[in-house]
């Protein structure tokens, strides 16, 4: 269809550059996702440029504007990469049943509480009133710094073979308890941002309705889906169950962007909620593919929005390690004393492993720049942030666990929430 | 992201139209594939218009450029679906062995060869001859009279148990070389179209370019996936089998649309050549969710283009119809013809059989429209009769099977090509 055939080799051009990044990452023990973004920073418009530029058909479709075009193109990008992210957080969803999260001991809850406030606390501090940044831009890089990567952490500790410990089952609870933590953060901060206003009474007003819609959906959805789930099966259209939960996806993705909180918000709530039936349903198998397709464009455009000449900046390159150093320091001191009274080991472990931020801190700093609350240096700051942290945590739990004495790992334990998790 | 919202409501709206009109056409016994276009027709901007226009957001980063922004609508628009249809080929394509097609019976060739020829001879000469259109304009019309929907009849000879019957293997294996066969004579319009050229040499041109195209990936990319195809499994990358058939889809697709052929044929080429390792690696297992996320786009966009008013205009409902019962005869005619020697009954089963046109007439369609070889009302005659030559075969089939004796079905014979073969 014309126009359109440069877009669809771009697209090509994306997935071969996420794959073959992906797998020579895997080559070398490194996380999938870090090569993805690379490959985004190699192939974007700031490096070799094989993506991003509208070709003649397009140019043609908009009668020679040659800026239209470009605007077009950015669109599609934006558009294909939040359908990607979407896909991503709803099959995180899926793996989130509401029932464990409130099931989970009060210990994985006080990992994820304080493993949220106090790293959110440094990274505001230390861009805001250390450095005098404007508020807006410090509570996105506090916002960043908060959510646990679950995908790359449960990968961590699976590739390890100590994904029954007891440390890795409060990390993985604590890693759900703080994404759904970092929505309601992201939710505030989105609509600071939106609205332009950060008055006490806002951000308030803005957290109460993210807990509201969160507490809503999760609750009375996972109820409808409970009560009415199995009878999906009953729809006479294809595959019933499912389509309705690729609908739920959608639909709240729309409604909670269009009520002013981020689509993936909608997203994540949707897999969450169809959690309850995924097992008879066998959703999250099915879920996988259309992550599989997707996601990669997530991770490769918002890589290619990073221009590399800024790895040569030495001052930013110095608040992208004191960034990342917070970012450790944050999740290590505040999971590390939710941990009291369990030893060191396990308190280092339990720290190291909620360190590496991958995804959700890039969705955050995306975010946060096509909001244009924060400039592209503090964005390039954060994904140097999301790619150290994910890199530095898995040599270091693998000494950890070296260290410590077989008797404290349960092999035999089923795995708790890493089930279908996808190499992130 | 900014300006994404209001065409991720789009996409919501679409994908729920299209399950809701599919499941209530499931509940009234026809194809969910005409309730997806008859949802078209109704939500789009000739009739509802509840999707195709740009929102505030959009329009924003045009500039306040309107009509720019509703080509940037279109753009994305085009992309679905084109994303769809690729998606859909390659899913038909991974149903399609090239073992399977070469060893097939010279009766199945018969029934497929005359199959094309007599409806392609009618279609041309009606709307070209009789009514004097332009030659293009009639090589549209008379290409999406050639090829059966392989989904919609096998899901009508499964759905009647029947899928074991001599005519059922005849109709299946025919219907896999018409797609084929329409692939090439696909690729002549368009490039004849593209070039704006018309003369034989050129068309020979095209269409042995075509034809050595279709063989060399059919028969070279078979082989690699033979020979090298086990090695996937190898590959450090998540599900790397997968991924790397994904891959082969966009990537021939890309290709054909850059050499002027239709992006299609290289999803369908690809499909075809990973069908050899399908079962190793649950291929279409795979490739189903992701069919069932995009493929909607398509029918929907494309019944979105039509124009409902046009049902109102007498003489284009004439020629509508006329055109229909000319896609009927000229299977009817040149299938029953093939199948001289095996009776009357099995010469109209296998006539009826293959009567349905479904996706690749719309697709051929859409491509005309789009290039601009076919005006608005040929378009939608096209679709009309796609619409009609689905809706009839069903019950005539129902009608000839109940009139057969039960000897001549083979109950426990295994289904040739149905295996995953989804709702259409």
């Amino acid at each position: 269809m014309q126009g359109v055939t440069g877009l669809l080799v771009d697209l090509f051009v994306i997935f071969l550059a996420a794959k073959l990044a992906g797998e020579l990452f895997e080559r070398i023990n490194q996380p999938a996702v870090i090569g993805e973004l690379l490959a985004g920073i190699v192939i974007g418009p700031a490096a070799l440029g094989l993506i991003g530029t509208p070709d003649a058909g397009l140019i043609a479709v908009f009668h020679g504007d040659i800026v239209a075009a470009q605007e077009a193109v950015n669109v599609v990008y934006h558009l294909m990469a939040e359908l990607g992210v979407i896909v991503l957080l709803f099959f995180v969803g899926l793996e989130t049943r509401v029932a464990d999260v409130v099931r989970v001991g009060t210990r994985a809850m006080a990992v994820a509480v304080l493993g949220v406030i106090v790293p959110f606390v440094l990274g505001f501090g230390l861009v805001g009133l250390a450095l005098g940044h404007p508020h807006i831009e410090a509570s996105f890089v506090g916002a960043a710094l908060v959510a646990t990567s679950v995908g790359i952490t449960a990968r961590v500790l699976r590739d390890l073979g100590v994904i029954g410990s007891i440390e890795s089952r409060i990390i993985l609870a604590a890693a759900v308890i703080d994404d759904i933590l970092a929505m309601v953060i992201l939710a505030v901060v989105t609509g600071v941002a939106t609205t332009g206003s950060i008055s006490m009474a806002s951000i308030i007003a803005i957290g109460v309705q993210a807990v509201l819609f969160t507490l809503f959906v999760a609750l009375v959805g996972a109820g409808v889906v409970r009560r009415f789930g199995l009878g999906l099966g009953r729809l006479r259209m294809d595959n019933a169950p499912f389509a309705v939960s690729l609908l739920a996806m959608l639909g709240l993705a729309s409604l909670s962007a269009q009520i002013g909180l981020a689509a993936i918000i909608g997203a994540f709530l949707a897999g969450m909620v169809f959690a309850e039936a995924r097992e008879h349903f066998e959703l999250e198998h099915q879920a996988l593919p259309v992550y599989q397709f997707l996601t990669p464009y997530f991770f490769v455009v918002t890589g290619s929005q990073v221009d590399w000449r800024l790895f040569l900046d030495g001052g930013l390159m110095g608040l992208a390690l004191m960034v990342t150093a917070l970012a450790l320091a944050g999740k290590i001191a505040g999971c590390g004393a939710a941990m009291t009274g369990m030893g060191r080991r396990s308190m280092a472990i339990v720290g190291v492993g909620m360190a590496p931020r991958g995804e959700v801190g890039l969705i955050v700093a995306g975010l946060g720049l096509s909001l244009r609350a924060i400039p592209a240096d503090l964005f390039s700051v954060v994904v140097i942030m999301s790619i150290l942290t994910t890199l530095v945590a898995p040599p270091l739990l693998r000494i950890l666990y070296a260290a410590q004495p077989e008797a404290a790992v349960e092999p035999g334990a089923e795995e708790p929430q890493a089930g279908l998790l996808p190499d992130l």
